[in-house]
């Protein structure tokens, strides 16, 4: 089988970069790959690690790249996608992985020369953990990937390629517009975030129960927060800076259901409490069924159910 | 070894009576076992799995036993121990397993006959299945419990035996105030239950993005709350209706929090998002350090780190 891909370029070589290297290497995805990151630290221990080439400058890693794949935060991307211009092939795709959509598209699109290709994508993978050190070659086996054409995007060919790198790679492609993807993932993923970085400071202020004791009794529901709200901050914070919009709208609706089951406490209405609480383990069951867990899944590891 | 326990009564055959009933068995921590559930169907089925003698009526199954421990939702706690008492043997130790102990003191206490021990318990363990099936024998292996025993307490020997029972079944004790308990358990389980049970109810109200969406990409960090959320309605509710005052002021906290980073957001402020997400990791840092945390464990399953 030929490789979807002849030249990879890997910007960014953090969980996902890293991840993406290793499994593109294993998975014959393709034939030659070129890593670069702004950190000189961590291009020389992808060096060692053996990730594929180093380049020492982001022209020179993405100079006759077919397939680009931006893994930076999201906040750097449209500086990179400048800096990188002159040095595109034509015909080359440039792609990346950032959570957000809309604010990729403004951000990289305006920098992207005629005859390059800019498809966004977003693989629904990941740890809590970052660094080229923490990646691994099966992140995105079984995994979701959603690819985010522009809305006036005519170029299928290289919609093809990228969906077919990335189903090298183990995963299921999904097609949506920017729009939709901000919309969805604001609700199944950066609310989730928000929420879980916010718990974890409250009980790191708490004057009334010390460190030791939220640690040492984490097990009641807690501990799974903080392993969320270990994810990366700087990542986070331009997640966070880049969907506002439709972040503040779920937000606006978390709240207000919150309030409500607020006031249920305070004046003791029970009825509204456990009805508030049967309608829960609906959506877990439909989770469940829809192959998107397993009792010993890592967070962020679930499989898709069907092709 | 002797049992710490000759003759053990269980009232409540749900997820923790069923796994007490299996563990005691399993690690000889008493003579016999007899059960009692207030539903017909649940207390067949407990005979069914043979769990131990089954008990038709609450008096009969805390006659003759050594130590009574109250496996039902806190709400009616105070009513099983009225209508226990008279059946209770002098020197009987009545405990329970309640998320929520000042409640279940003020409920329960005032039944307990002289000459009886009334000493509360909390093992923080579960998962969020429910049911006399869904019970298993490990539940409580390197897992915490917490004894609170009232403030004017005095018999030193119960606790010793209470402790001990425990012990058997594989958990690491620890005593504490009632008060201190509601406090502790409000920030590290009832707060994260209360925003877990919210977040899946606003994903299921939302009209912009349907149920099969949340679902299928779920695994971006929403799935982690279903989790938690499909814990039993009914001990949840009345979590929160005894623990009222402890929760509110959790949850006013958060709130605050929650406002600070909406602002953030709203504003476009960087670095005080990036300041909050840093802080998160460094407790998640500590509970793994305490070994409460392991990367295949289920939820609500961590290990003491000592003992």
């Amino acid at each position: 089988m030929t490789s979807p891909v002849s030249r990879l370029a890997i910007i960014g070589i953090g969980l996902i970069g890293s991840s993406i290297a290793r499994a593109a290497k294993d998975h014959s995805a393709c034939e030659t790959i070129c890593l670069y990151d702004g950190s000189a630290d961590v291009r020389a221990r992808a060096g060692e690690i053996g990730l594929g080439e180093i380049a020492d400058t982001v022209t020179a890693c993405v100079k006759d790249a077919d397939l680009i794949i931006l893994c930076t935060p999201v906040g750097v991307m449209g500086e990179i996608a400048e800096a990188m211009a002159p040095a595109l092939k034509s015909g080359a795709i440039v792609s990346d992985v950032g959570s957000v959509k809309s604010a990729v598209q403004e951000a990289v699109a305006p920098h992207i020369p005629e005859g390059v290709h800019f498809i966004a994508g977003h693989p629904i993978a990941g740890t809590e953990k970052s660094g080229p050190d923490a990646g691994f070659a099966s992140l995105f086996e079984g995994r979701w990937c959603i690819i985010t054409p522009p809305d006036e995007h005519e170029d299928e060919a290289s919609v093809q390629t990228l969906t077919k790198f990335w189903e090298a790679l183990g995963s299921t492609v999904e097609v949506m517009s920017v729009s939709r993807h901000d919309r969805v993932l604001a609700i199944t993923s950066h609310l989730p975030h928000l929420i879980a970085f916010n718990i974890v400071g409250t009980a790191h202020d708490l004057e009334s129960v010390t460190e030791g004791e939220v640690v040492k009794f984490s097990a009641g529901g807690f501990r799974d927060f903080t392993r969320i709200a270990a994810s990366d901050p700087v990542m986070w914070r331009d997640v966070f800076l880049n969907n506002k919009e439709a972040v503040l709208e779920m937000l606006g609706r978390f709240n207000e259901d919150l309030s409500a089951l607020q006031r249920a406490i305070r004046w003791g209405d029970g009825e509204q409490l456990r009805s508030f609480f049967d309608r829960s383990r609906g959506i877990r069951k439909s989770i469940i069924d829809a192959g998107q867990d397993t009792a010993d899944d890592d967070f962020g590891r679930g499989k898709p159910s069907s092709k």
